[in-house]
């Protein structure tokens, strides 16, 4: 690969500042993020899927259209089923920090995370916005990270730097997300910076494509919230710029994947009440559009994921999780290993040592290899086992 | 209605009767049941949709095309994943039945549920069919039921008598599942029996409708498992026939809706770890199909049930829930009550009483309704909590 990893995040990258404040949605955590790109930057997201979009979510489709200077984003408050006035308070929240920043209003991104039904602090928010412009610098980041934070209990940061034709570039950015909740559901919030430029078309469609294989190949309870948001900002600070598909492309995308595959693994490593990781790869799939339906259904299978927790060498819950995913497969094809160890060959138990199994599940990330033996295919996606810890937090939130 | 509610299941219906014996497979508990007609029954089934499917469920989908006359069912042990030779062992399970009670081989139906994986001990199940066939009694439909338990902690029976043509008849069933498990996975079972005679196709238009209205319509942990069967046989005993659609076909259809929705509840309540039983009616649906789709997305959130098991009015988890679950609606046109207590309307929350939502969520049986005010199709479907025991059951099956 051409790039290496670095320290930070966002402002690992050239030309981006960061700030992280406390503006009192919350108690006494930090609630107010700010990102800035000194120039105006090439845009690229991806979005919630969920037909109940927050307000900041419906605002920053619209405004990623346009060059972006500034993302604004709140935690404890998800704006979201809040109507109208949801989507004039997101708007508001663009319009004082590009007021204070001195940009246009149509470059500035919103994104908010936290308890949804609810209208959002405004007062406290223009307030905080004007002493968050105030701190913005080029050691923010980790500030930026720890304050899009809900559940969350370590902040997200992940950098990248490499070479194209000699000249250094780097990829950076935070992340969030931890399960759903904070009353009402939390959210996965990604913010990315390059200081490369690209073409605005070749940006959202490199930008979908590894999310594809990253953030959406994280489970940690299958919800999906209405805030979810990936922003891809592209500032042409390194002054390299891609205009077309190619090696340089390429050189980009890898280094875009391995930040946000590390960024997407920090997320499930840190779900709620999680003490393992499954790492679950799926070979031979005739596509992966089916082996990642089936890697979904396999990792949000209640059934799989307490078995992990209780290091139970239950493959008869993965192959049961297969068979009503709705993928056509051959069963009698079907093999499975856990860890090293074969336990299914042609879609039937093997004998296997108990206490074989014991060393593959008392490890911290489980992995779990299945072969359908259809195609060519093979997807990686991660999840999560279900604890007691997952139900308390879960259930006892405001209690 | 013409039909009234009356004591026992399989067994209250003339002509049927059961036996419910330990052979072996578990450590003390019953383990072996027997259903025996005293004439061959017109049958209808619907089987798992797992693409994995056990060895008993491949051998009883082609005996109910026969008159059927007996049904074998062990627990214990599910015989999936286990080949040609499983298959073998169903089909002498089904010999050794027909040979103990002087019937052809192919009127008899095999059911099994328990550990997948492994394959039967054939020498105890042999001695215990010989054994069983001598207990048969019109009185046996009770252990009957508890022979075909797992996890369940309650044997599960329902009966109800009706007047056609100024005719008794009555239809009664037992069932079983509580969840997937022990140590790879449980079952949804049900034996359902009429002493009306009705022709075949019928018979399996109508189960498959009113199937789709209760047992398809509950959810513990939104696992399917390789060998849920649901069986009617109808032996004619109370001499009356029905060939054609019409009154008499509505009026047995209502008595199946009737034992089958008691004994679906009957398996929710029981279901493994379930504190409480969410009681989802969802109005204004397009259609059955999508309302079924959204139904199961919001009882299988974690989210979801784990408020439930908190007591949290948590109503943003459920609208997320319906966002993600696929179903085309309008978010700003949904509504959204928790008992009698309006929590959301246009798709934005309501300020509602904490308190009033506490005397809601503390009842057993916790009402939810959703008007999604675009057609006038109503489901109605049942789910339970997610609980610390959930966990515990789940993971510690084996430790």
């Amino acid at each position: 690969m051409g790039f290496e990893k670095i320290a930070g995040g966002i402002t690992a990258v050239s030309g981006f500042m960061a700030a992280g404040i406390h503006c009192g949605i919350k108690k006494s955590k930090k609630d107010l993020a700010l990102i800035y790109s000194a120039t105006p930057a090439t845009s690229a997201g991806v979005f919630t899927k969920n037909l109940f979009q927050a307000a900041p979510v419906l605002l920053t489709r619209e405004r990623i259209k346009n060059k972006l200077q500034a993302i604004i984003i709140n935690s404890g408050n998800a704006n979201a089923c809040t109507g109208e006035k949801g989507l004039e308070d997101a708007r508001a929240m663009a319009a004082y920090t590009a007021r204070a920043l001195g940009i246009p209003e149509e470059s500035v991104a919103v994104s908010s995370t936290g308890v949804i039904g609810e209208y959002l602090p405004m007062e406290k928010i223009i307030a905080g916005i004007k002493d968050i412009c105030s701190c913005l610098s080029a050691e923010g980041g980790p500030q930026a990270a720890e304050a899009i934070m809900t559940t969350d209990t370590v902040p997200k940061e992940a950098a990248v730097r490499g070479k194209i034709k000699g000249l250094p570039f780097s990829v950076g950015g935070i992340a969030k997300g931890s399960g759903m909740i904070c009353p009402n559901m939390a959210t996965m919030l990604a913010f990315i910076g390059t200081d490369l430029q690209i073409e605005r078309e070749l940006l959202q469609k490199t930008l979908k494509e590894v999310v594809n294989r990253t953030f959406n190949m994280i489970t940690v309870d299958g919800d999906t919230s209405t805030n979810d948001t990936v922003l891809l900002l592209a500032n042409g600070q390194a002054g390299i710029t891609i205009e077309a598909p190619g090696p340089e492309l390429d050189t980009f995308k890898e280094a875009l994947l391995a930040v946000s595959a590390k960024l997407a693994k920090m997320i499930v490593r840190d779900g709620e009440g999680a003490t393992k990781v499954i790492a679950l790869k799926i070979k031979g799939c005739p596509d992966f559009a089916s082996g990642r339906q089936m890697a979904m259904a396999v990792l949000n299978s209640n059934l799989v994921k307490t078995a992990i927790f209780g290091k139970d060498a239950n493959w008869g819950r993965i192959v049961t999780a297969m068979g009503y995913s709705g993928v056509d497969f051959e069963p009698s094809k079907v093999e499975v290993n856990l860890g090293h160890l074969p336990v299914a060959r042609n879609g039937r138990g093997l004998a296997f040592s108990e206490e074989e199994a014991l060393t593959v599940l008392e490890q911290d990330e489980i992995p779990i290899t299945i072969n359908l033996n259809l195609g060519t295919t093979e997807v990686e996606a991660w999840g999560t086992d279900l604890s007691y810890e997952y139900v308390r937090i879960n259930a006892e939130y405001r209690s």
